[in-house]
């Protein structure tokens, strides 16, 4: 049995739909727009200086992956990416995390509010749901699962 | 004589602070806080799908070194990194490129504003400021100047 945290919390695995060696992709609970998630390196560090090579070339891999996925998986035309790095930056868990963020015209009135959203306190939705949609995700990233870039 | 581009603009080499065999970095004729500044990969794609894996590689590994550099070189204490991948995530220069901000505590009332600030309207800086800028930054990555990651 694996567990997993993203920085204190405990992660379920239903939340998890995708993995390799080094990184590990989660649904998001407060989500900005439909297929926002995260990637995050396996080794709990605050900062992108304190990851290794291997580790921030397999994060950036990773997203790199999983946001075509998710892009089109959601009818995106676009994508949003951002590591808030530092408390200063906007960071909240202090654990390295990337958001990725399918984006489509029109979806906010201002192409770059999305990023205010990201901070601003939001409803959480149901664990189904997450549930739900990291199951719906897995299946597209079965082809070599595990992976290392 | 080499000739960079960044999306359809020519960039004047006193710009560029730092290349790779893949990548190149230089200051930005807007920048939104001190040390704002861009990494590129040398070939002209719109999209980080677009990106092989040798070149998304690369260019993080440069955004990683970079912004160790300009967060000590501006006093920050935090980065923000961010990539507006395609028009309806605020692109506006079709080349991929990453923005590296140093950040520091109160810098923006609200951390996030940051990101309303990317594409807003702003005055250019002159050149002399932009050459003056490259031209401190540059001898901090003098060695291993080439170094493919």
């Amino acid at each position: 049995m694996t567990t997993t945290y993203f920085g204190p919390w405990l992660i379920r695995q239903s939340e998890i739909f995708f993995t390799t060696e080094l990184s590990f992709a989660l649904v998001n609970l407060k989500p900005v727009l439909p297929g926002h998630v995260l990637v995050c390196p396996k080794r709990i560090v605050p900062r992108v200086k304190d990851l290794t090579k291997e580790e921030f070339t397999d994060l950036w891999l990773s997203a790199q992956r999983i946001s075509s996925v998710v892009e089109e998986h959601f009818n995106g035309d676009g994508i949003t990416f951002a590591i808030q790095d530092g408390k200063n930056a906007g960071q909240t868990v202090e654990h390295v995390h990337i958001h990725i963020i399918p984006r489509k015209k029109f979806d906010f009135e201002n192409n770059d509010q999305i990023y205010n959203e990201i901070e601003k306190e939001r409803e959480p939705r149901s664990y189904e749901e997450m549930e739900k949609e990291s199951s719906e995700l897995r299946p597209l990233f079965e082809e070599n699962k595990n992976k290392t870039f």
